[in-house]
């Protein structure tokens, strides 16, 4: 299977958390296309050491450095470069490559995920899952609407987990003018769009909506989601979830007050790839 | 090192929790002895094929069947049964065991503890932890000091993880006479006394007082123990907490109302317990 991620020094250690629990919750070989910008070769190498590790040699890790690629459009992208790696991820990747899941660093994979893999696009670019809170949903899809002028975005999907289509993107005449026209628009409204925008209002018909619960679950709404279904409760999560998402600008690994029902599950795995990566460090 | 573990049929599943905890985040190999009186020979022998399938063959389970023995003393004993099985474990262990850590089977285990295992008795017969909630420490000091006239009980110890200096109870001579006596007198006062009484009251003088946090951090009180001490957060827990203890009466393997902040953790454990049992059944 292909994994994409993204992120700079500052995110490695969560990275290395969201890695400790996809090898340690499911069976796979992994493919991990890592795109970034300026995380050093020294970094890059331990990061690969952690990677067969923690895969018993399985799996690996192959950096991709964009420095060049973005270098003339850094001041251009600059408030959407993280999701400009994400969607035109078919540029660097190697071209047989058919399709790829992007996933967050601020994750904790829980179990297998095979059928979103393998998930039929059709004629989609993506799949990926809303956050269903009612407020959030409500706010965000009525400022696109204003702001793009389209009156057909009905949902706002979050971009933390992303199965891609590489093959029909590649195929796409128009993909990558519509991403960077969507840009230079932005730019030139002054506005500072959140990066998940740009997938919301360029790509709106393009994208299949999978399950929430199963695959995007925001890790601060255990008790909304209960109270929506009283069936929703720790041991669903357990069995069904296959990405808790750690959402929000509260994250476990700093924040020693973070302390939500899913705080202990984190600091447990944050503990482990800790003392898995120092003992890489010490060798 | 060797493990006590003792319980009936209904405490199998958080037993297979906390083992699977214990083979997780520990590296040694375990002599596991269980002290029973009526499960079943296939639950004993997937139990044990549950053993050798966590520890990669490299640990085992040992059943010891108390039937005979204590069928005479079933009724005199039975508020204090499985205390009985803790306090006079050397008399059914092999004579060769020096020690033994008897664990409770609500614990998740998260870390190393060569520490406790290796710790020097000196003249005493057990190590054990207090539970430090001033209101129930002082409530049990002072109920006990009254019922059993002595007036030189200061601590109340958990029994739940519980190091027993096997080499010294065999030697003292007057160690079972003392519990048998104990039972008599409070059988003839007609109380039902915990059965943690019975060792803060007879062995008050020979307990090694360790380390709560590290040793028996009772997990209902992270909120407690933060505001004793801000330290005590999160991090603290996985970076030294030994033993996880799910005291108290609701217990996260039954109750999905239990939603502690060490919930999520449980249930993690829980769910893959479950699944490498199933497995076990399935084969």
């Amino acid at each position: 299977m292909n994994i994409l991620i993204s992120c700079d020094e500052n995110y490695l250690r969560p990275l290395r958390v969201m890695l400790v629990s996809l090898f340690e919750n499911t069976k796979n070989k992994y493919n991990i296309y890592l795109i970034h910008k300026n995380i050093s070769d020294k970094k890059i190498e331990k990061l690969e050491d952690f990677v067969e590790n923690i895969s018993d040699n399985k799996s690996k890790l192959i950096s991709i450095k964009v420095d060049a690629l973005f270098m003339g459009a850094k001041t251009t992208f600059y408030y959407t470069e993280e999701m400009y790696y994400r969607l035109l991820a078919y540029k660097y990747l190697p071209e047989n490559l058919g399709k790829i899941l992007y996933l967050d660093p601020d994750i904790l994979v829980l179990n297998s995920f095979e059928k979103l893999y393998n998930i039929d696009f059709k004629d989609n670019l993506f799949a990926a899952a809303t956050h269903s809170a009612p407020a959030v949903q409500g706010a965000n899809v009525t400022r696109l609407s204003l702001s793009s002028g389209y009156d057909d975005i009905s949902n706002y999907f979050n971009s933390g987990i992303l199965m891609i289509n590489l093959n029909l993107a590649r195929e796409s005449e128009n993909y990558e003018r519509e991403v960077k026209k969507y840009i230079e628009e932005s730019k030139s409204f002054g506005l500072l769009m959140p990066d998940q925008d740009l997938l919301n209002v360029v790509f709106r018909n393009n994208i299949i909506s999978i399950s929430e619960l199963e695959y995007n679950y925001d890790a601060r709404k255990f008790l909304f989601y209960k109270l929506k279904n009283k069936s929703w409760d720790l041991s669903y999560v357990m069995d069904n979830t296959k990405f808790l998402h750690f959402c929000g600008k509260r994250k476990p690994w700093f924040d020693e007050e973070y302390i939500g029902i899913f705080a202990s599950l984190y600091k447990y795995f944050l503990k482990k790839a800790d003392r898995i990566y120092k003992n890489i460090e010490d060798m």
